[in-house]
């Protein structure tokens, strides 16, 4: 018997798989998509363009685009069935992010495990749940609030679609901005649902309960990724006079500020750059605010612990550029989840070609031949 | 920044927490919970002691274990709700592990996360979700096929309930044997559907998100444990005169004998054992049918690949044990998520108490630096 590696802990730092889907490189302040940087892509590039890359490896030339955009559409409108069992379930109280687990287990009744089925009705699976979760987590907002779902429109692109179903909205310059926020959010690295997503696609399973672990992960506090947490920081400051004595305080008690500081960035986060750009264009006393007190926070931390660096995060910018297109906190993490699902399909696919299971071991270290 | 270590593929081998839950001892041909002797423990105790041992560390006394046998036997009877979402979705060919995956997101609308709440709230999710389980399945096992489900009885044994509550079947001897094979099943190591659950857990996500995570894996046909498999083996066989002959066929042309052969165990598996010696009871033409094969595969196996061994393993003896009792082929793996979602609760608690992300890292092996 081989002996056992004994792992650091959480598995920090432990490389488990090769990946062709992307990278983050912290030190640069630089992350990418299948080669191609993701904020550029976000910049210059539709939705559906880079799910297309991210999910089967390059950027669609304008033909195969548009055929992949029709699917995609046609997959957005959900079926009866998803949709009674919404009607049937969503309360006032009920989070969209539990109505759409609920979803994606009504889905997975009948799929199949993927590593029973060819290549293309595994793709197929992934583009129908990650089609289908704009269109659940919107119904399921709008249920809770005691509205009408809006059907989905095949023909809309899939940002803008999602923003009209979500708020009923169909300004063409918030859609914009919500396209490049979710092109940036669509991966990022291994973090810990796409890791249980793999864990569970590395048995073979079906596209459900790959998607339900990733999920699931991605519901944990400590998975980090909560834009509305930021947000709540600017709600605290109230008047903009107070920024420059509240970020100080802060400091100064070496309390954490929500929205700042990354585990892996070491410079400006890629994605808070890229979208304080676009919310700059709203020109808004929120956007005024949020960035008078990032300039506050690096002002302040230079003066009062040099040598210390504290950069705005993706939840930053994030919770300002989804309350400037209309939406509530309620739906800030969910709308991550509508790009992040993108990255959990491409990434489940990618480990079930591998064909291996992960399955480490554990040490027992309680008591021995008890009677 | 640390360098990076590349892991065994699959994590074989590599130790990823300490757990004080069970351990399996390959070597020896023994595993335990809590330092107790599983097999023993089946052979001796209810379900619902071996339950409160898992969970909570120590067998209980009389008087608590009645008091949790109590508690079990309440949180069995299933929620309105949950009923009314099965009769709503189960259809003739609905499996009942996916019904189980859709009520199991259904009794999760509303969960907090289990690092946000005491650890006797943490304990009572456990507790509910593990309780419903059996009345999940047996309610889907019979909507599927038209039938009225039957309520659970909060009075009777876990075992015998759910076996009521599946079959109609009331016998104390097929209810005994059922509760051994349920209290042998209840965890085992490592397995790659705990791990899935403890990855869940690791982010301080809820009991359904967790669940749901170690239930996918536990579908993944790379995950193992499929009974029905090894009943095929015996209805392949047919006339039990053919044994000889397909026996050596196989053991010849060195074609896999489904339900023969461990990953661990390098002696005989310790729960095949208890089981055969629990069919025996049975005396029926199944029982000797499958001892036939069992003997027929020591002795061609020495004859035909002397210093190969290859033992009966779990698979072999529990499907001719559920056919005994009266379970159908495809109430097989649900029965064993009866057992093994307690084994779950329990690691996802310990994996909460220990309070750190699991994750690890992938290396990126694609395209740089595309246009």
């Amino acid at each position: 018997m081989t002996t056992p590696l004994i792992a650091p802990a959480g598995l920090k730092n432990v490389i488990v798989t090769d990946t062709e889907i992307g990278d983050v490189r912290g030190e640069e302040g630089y992350f990418h998509y299948r080669g191609h940087d993701a904020t550029r892509l976000a910049a210059e590039v539709t939705f559906e363009d880079a799910w297309h890359l991210v999910l089967f490896g390059r950027l669609p030339g304008p033909s195969d685009g548009a055929a992949f955009a029709r699917r995609a559409g046609a997959l957005r409108v959900l079926p009866g069935g998803v949709l009674d069992l919404l009607r049937a379930t969503v309360g006032p109280n009920t989070e969209p992010m539990h109505a759409l687990r609920l979803a994606l287990a009504g889905l997975g009744l009948g799929d199949r495990p993927l590593m029973d089925v060819p290549e293309a009705e595994r793709a197929e699976a992934a583009l129908r749940y990650a089609a289908a979760t704009p269109a659940i987590l919107a119904a399921a907002h709008r249920l809770a609030r005691g509205e009408v779902p809006l059907d989905a429109d095949p023909d809309a692109d899939h940002a803008a679609d999602y923003l009209r179903m979500a708020t009923g909205t169909t300004d063409a310059a918030a859609a914009a901005a919500l396209q490049t926020y979710l092109v940036a959010t669509i991966d990022h690295g291994f973090n810990a649902s796409t890791f249980a997503g793999r864990v569970i696609a590395s048995t073979g399973s079906d596209m459900s309960s790959c998607l339900l672990g990733a999920l699931g992960a991605f519901l944990g506090p400590l998975h980090g990724g909560a834009p509305s947490r930021a947000l709540a920081a600017l709600d605290e400051i109230g008047d903009p006079a107070n920024t420059r004595a509240w970020v100080r305080g802060k400091i100064a008690r070496d309390e954490k500020i929500m929205g700042f500081g990354h585990a892996v960035y070491r410079t400006h986060d890629p994605r808070s750059e890229l979208l304080k750009e676009v919310v700059t264009r709203f020109d808004s006393p929120l956007v005024r605010r949020a960035r008078a007190v990032e300039a506050e926070i690096e002002t302040g931390i230079n003066e009062l612990k040099p040598g210390r660096r504290l950069y705005a995060n993706v939840e930053f910018y994030a919770g300002v550029l989804m309350t400037e297109v209309g939406l509530p906190p309620s739906m800030f993490t969910p709308t991550f989840g509508v790009a992040r699902v993108v990255g959990w399909t491409a990434n489940i696919l990618e480990q079930v070609r591998q064909g291996k299971i992960i399955r480490p071991s554990a040490q027992y270290v309680g008591p021995e031949n008890l009677q």
